[in-house]
Order: structure tokens, then sequence, then C-alpha cells
């Protein structure tokens, strides 16, 4: 049990029935006898989710059939949800789109903004950042025939990389396993003195923490949906193009939905204007309508009420930590600063992986990231300030027992 | 009402009564009052979706959560659903995997198949095609540099434009809106003799008709599953690398998926062997499990029953159109002989696009094609032979009244 004079357990709930987000809560199918600290990989699921999945499947589907593309708006979900998803980045209506995955709307921003630096050859990415970004970077400059290269940076070097060979910088707003948030604006600005354009990824940020793509003059930007904004598993991510850059910066993956005219079926691909032209092919109906639960969740929360319980939350798990934890070999992984967090914390261990496990079983769920990071997502919207103290203390229970050195707790699973 | 000599509706029920198939159409949830002509757009609800949507949102989503990917099998699905595809495009596992849209696969096959034939700069394409082909093609090729061209020609120019300076031919198998099929064992060797590779668009032919990619010595395919294997609106597309080309045919959008150990997070690309590394980023899992439902209802099928029932039922619809309409200037647009005809009739009016609408008014719901086509899908596994009467019938009785004329039809929708 966790010895601490920092905070009661009686205090930890006086927080949590005066917290503002209480009502959320209730919004959301949560899994029985858990406290989930995994909503930065994947959301819990909106209860508002298996009506429009029903509604989807028995009535627009399986009655409208074909015709649903028009009259239950099918066609028109990456436009109606690009503007739900805008309101919450910053964004104005018109500049974004959901569609396909993150990695394949980066792959297609990066493309565009390459084609608006021709003369430059340099990428600035985090290596440590996750890795699908820097693959498709990867994959993209293998295309092109290795004209370009990327300049592989961590966070404190990023600035002093930006140059006048640069032509993008493409970053993660919070980084996937720290959980540091890099200065957008600051960056941004940095860039754009130096003639560069800018991609940022959102995965961990939309939903969790206020982002201002507009405010910060970002270029380019993308992100999931299934993290904090509890759009379902892989449901279709999002792309952000700046206004200033429609019509100038084209993608290369040209399907029929990015066509200025789609339905007249011609032979030669004209570019559509806008957002539209981000497109590429028909999209996944069923997982991008379901998606609409979360998102909607996510617009009626007030985001500086989020960041604010995330950041207590952090803070208290991670004193929790500090004091209870002390004999077991744990290092703090992520920023102890709130405000240079995002919305989890990351520990250290070498044996996270096995950790991790034990704790999934007792009914705490947070994540493994190799090679040896234990990281624990904070979603305000369904969690508890008590559901901390409670994962502290399942997390001091499997330390003090020795319980994770056990065979089925270190054997390695597919999905880690 | 059908004036013909050539059958009666007494004769058509006894057909149907003695469907081989007829039991099929029970697994669907078919739209009331209509007879559906268009499963070749977007096939219809197998009755087994609800409960797969219920599944993965209620168990899989709701109180799996994350640790789903592992214990409910998501993170297999590309793999497992891709295994059942090739068992209905002469595939053989591991060479075919379920992801993304058939328009990014697309890109993916031509990056790859381009990859292996360097020293050559022509595609040849069908003008005609779905233009989704096309224009992802055109993608690429301005992506590249414009070093390479497309040889644009028509069904009967395909041999001739085959030459010692194409690298790929890629063609859609049925043409999306006349509905011939073409020789794909001829085609594909004589691309072979000179060369060239070849790319198959399987979207009109999977589950409507025998598909035979290894015995064709295809090395290329990619297809979509929500029009004959009624996987549901959008639902993730496939694609199909013959086994002889994995190792050396690699795609470029390297998302995580596509890396030979994602969980590691390395920063580096490394390519997965096999057809893993024609995977990108991460799936919508709702819309890709639930179109297990519909592919196995199509893998029970047995598919020389589908194609004669298909062909018998293309034979009835065009003999009841040229007796009972010829007042009324249709043109086949298909081709007659049901040997070389997809799963579908085509006919061919200036005022295709209002006679449409007024055929859905009437319950008879087939598909406008740009600029003069009207397409009927023909689906065995849920229609009857009595479906085609009542669908010239109603034909019929729209041309007889010139109901088509009035502007509820003429105007234009969003979607054709």
């Amino acid at each position: 049990m966790i010895q601490t004079a920092a905070i009661s357990l009686d205090e930890i709930r006086h927080l949590d029935r005066h917290d503002p987000l209480a009502a959320f809560r209730a919004e959301f199918e949560l899994p029985a006898d858990t406290v989930y600290l995994d909503g930065n990989s994947l959301g819990a699921m909106p209860k508002a989710a298996t009506e429009i999945a029903r509604r989807t499947l028995e009535q627009e589907w399986s009655q409208g059939v074909v015709r649903s593309w028009n009259e239950a708006g099918w066609y028109e979900l990456p436009r109606r949800l690009g503007t739900k998803i805008a309101g919450l980045i910053g964004a104005e209506a018109g500049e974004v789109a959901m569609t396909d995955s993150t990695g394949i709307n980066l792959f297609k921003l990066l493309a565009a903004a390459l084609s608006l630096r021709t003369d430059r050859r340099v990428i600035v990415m985090e290596g440590s950042n996750f890795p699908t970004d820097n693959y498709t970077a990867q994959g993209l400059i293998q295309l092109l025939g290795n004209r370009h290269s990327i300049r592989f940076v961590e966070a404190d070097g990023i600035a002093d990389a930006i140059a006048d060979d640069v032509a993008v910088v493409c970053l993660t707003h919070v980084h996937y396993k720290f959980g540091h948030v890099h200065d957008m604006a600051k960056i941004t600005e940095r860039a754009h003195a130096f003639g560069a354009l800018t991609v940022w990824d959102l995965c961990h940020s939309a939903g969790a923490l206020p982002v201002e793509l507009n405010r910060c003059r970002a270029d380019f930007a993308v992100g999931c949906t299934y993290k904090y904004l509890n759009g379902g598993p892989g449901a279709p991510a999002y792309l952000f193009v700046a206004g200033r850059h429609h019509g100038q910066a084209t993608q290369p993956l040209t399907g029929w939905w990015s066509h200025e005219d789609p339905f007249a079926f011609e032979r030669d691909y004209r570019p559509a204007s806008g957002i539209d032209q981000m497109l590429s092919g028909t999209q996944p109906v069923l997982s991008m309508a379901v998606a609409e639960a979360g998102i909607d969740i996510a617009a009626h929360a007030a985001i500086r009420e989020v960041r604010e319980k995330s950041s207590r939350m952090g803070d208290l798990f991670l004193a929790l930590v500090e004091e209870s934890c002390a004999a077991h070999d744990f290092q703090i992984a992520c920023p102890r600063d709130a405000r240079l967090r995002g919305s989890q914390v990351s520990l250290r261990h070498p044996n996270a992986y096995s950790i991790m496990r034990a704790l999934i079983d007792r009914g705490v769920i947070g994540d493994f990231r190799a090679p040896d990071v234990l990281r624990f997502g904070l979603t305000p919207l369904y969690l508890r300030y008590e559901d901390v103290w409670r994962a502290v203390n399942a997390l001091l229970e499997v330390m003090d027992s020795g319980v994770w050195r056990q065979p089925e707790y270190t054997e390695r699973l597919a999905v880690t």
C-alpha cells in the first residue's frame, strides 16, 4: 500500500468530487474492473458508438445500400468530420479532412511539402519518434531516387538542425514514448525563418492539450483519431493543409476522391481544389462513422480543463511513484514539469515489459514501449484521480511481490 | 408489362425454384421492396455483419480495449482475411493481404513493379478504365519526375500496345462500365513474352467469376471487398503479390506495419518479408472485421455456379430488353456473349441519368455511369431470376410513361 505524506486518498477523492470533467466518464463504456491507462494507444469506447454502428449497418447499409452515399452523407464524411476535427486543432473548416491512415497521410504531406521546396534536400526528424513517421519518410526518399536525406536529431538538437538546406521539419508534437511537448510556435517560426516548411504529427496531442495550428502558422499536420479522440481501433486519420497552401501543394496518391470532378469519370487526373485534393480512394465508412462519437465528446469538452486535469494527474502519478517506489529502480522518463509534458507519464525500468504484463493482469492497463519504457496514458474524460492512486498501488504491489519475474509475464506477445 | 415470346414468368419462377444458390439469399438483409441491381457498386449486407460489429464494439473494443490487438486477433486481420480472399482469386495463403484502399494498393504495386523494370518507361492501361486506376498511375508518374508514360488503349488495342518498352500492363479484369472480361492468361502471357509485368484490378471479378491469378501467372493484383464480396461500404481492399516476387518487389508506403519488426521501434526502416511488406499503417479494424461476413459467404459458394447463374441472368436481362424495349432507343453496351461479359449488363441511352433515377424511385436500384450508361449488377447470391423480370418491367414502365422527364429525376445528385 502506498505510504505517502504528500496526499491522502481522502484528498484525492475530494479532487474527483470537484472535477469539472467528472460527468464525461458516463459517456464511455469502460472495461470492467480495470484502471485503463492506455487511452494514448487506443481510447475507450464512447457509449454512442454502438448506436452509430447499428444505424450505419441496419439502416444505411442494409436498407439504404448504395443510396446512402448521398442520403446518409457517407460521401461527405471526410469533410464533415474533418471540420469537427479542425475545431480541436486550431484549424479552419476546409483545412482538415478525415481519411486514410496517419502514415499514408504523412506520405502525402511530405511529398506535397517537398514539391514546394524543390531546391532543398533535407528533412529534419526526431530519431526516437514513433517509427512509422521515419519509415514513411525513408520510403518516400527512396522512391524519389535517394536525392533527399533525413537529418535525425533529438529534441535538444532541433533548433540547430534547422538550416537553409532544410525543406521540411517533420515532428510529432508530443513524443509517443517520452511525452515531451515540442514548442510548435517556436519551431515553426524558426523553420519559416530558414525557408523550411513544417509537418506536425498530432497523434498524441489532439484531444489531450490545446493545439493551435493556425496560430503557430503550421503548414501541414496529420493525426490519428483512435487515441485521445476515442474514434475506435484503427479509425481513419486526418490531415491538415493550411489554407495558404491550397492549390499550391498537391499530393501524389491521386485516387478518384481527389479529382476535381470524380463522377465525370474522366480519363485524366485534374486535382480537386481545396482539401479534397488530399483525399485518395473510397473510405471505410463504418469505422469513420463510428469515430464521430468520440470526436463529438472531445468537441464538447473544454480543452483547457482537460489539460489542467491531465497535468495534475501526471504530477500526482509521478509524486506517488517517487515517494513510494523509491526502492524499485524506476527512472522518470518524461518531463517532470507538467507544462513540458503531454498527457502521459513514462517510467524506465530494465524489466519494463514483464512489469507491464503483470500490471495488466492486475487490471492496470498501461503500455510497454521498447526497449524499457512503461507508459501510462492520462485521459481526463474518463479517468479519476483515484485511478492514479490505484495504478501506483498496483505497481508497488507488483514490485514488492516480485510477481513480474514469472515466466507468464516474461514471454513476449505478438503485439507488445 | 413485358410482352415476350422468349420466356414466361412461370418459366422464370421455375428457374428460381431450381436454383442451386437460392439458399444464399437468406444470408443477406436486403433492402425492403426493391430489386437491388447495384451490388457491383456496394454489395448487400450479410446478416452476420451485425453480430460481428456488436462483438467488435461491445466486447473487443469496450472491454478488451488495447488488449484486443492480441487477444481478439485484430493485428492479424490483414493476413487472416487475406488468406480467405486468396482462396477466391486463385492465390496462395501468404500472397494476399487485406489493407488500405484499392487506389493506395495500386500505387504500392505500380511502384513495386516499376522498381523491377527500371530500364522501361511505359505503363499500358485502358483509357476508359475506372479512373482511379489511371489517376493513381498519373500521380505516381508525376512523383517519379515524369520519366514514365501511360500508353492508353482500349480493349482491342491491348495486345498491340505490349512491346519491349513496356514495364507494366495494368488492367481491370472486368470493365466497370462496359462489363467486358479481359483474357487474363493470354494478356499476362503476352506481357511476360515482352518482359513486362502485370497488375490486375479485380474489383469487378472477385466473387463474381472464377479468378485464377496463379494459373495465369499474374504478377500483382488489387481489388476491393465491397462489391461482390459484400464487405460493407468502403471496407478495406486487398492486394496480391505472386510469391516469386516476394523480397524482390518492395512498395514505398513504408508505415510501421510493413517493418520487419514493428514493435522493436527501430529508427530505420527494414522491409518485412513476404506479403507484410505490402502493409502500411494501422487499419480500420471495425470495417475490416465486419467484412469477414461477406468474404465467408463468398468462400462457401461454388464460384462456377455463381458464374453460371450470373451468365443466365445477364442473358435473360438482355433478351427481355431487346424484345420489349425495342421502341426506346437503348443500345446494349456490354458483350452480348456471356463468356465475354462480367456479372453485369450495361445499356446506353442519352437520358441514362434521369432514367436511372426514375427506376431507383420505383425500387429498381441500378447505377448510372457517366455519360450515358445504365449499369445493372448481377449478384447471384441474393438475386432471383424473377428480379430480372421485375427490373425490365420497371424499365419499360419508366420509358412508356415518360416519367423520367420530370425535373426531380433530371437534377443531379452529389454522388451519381
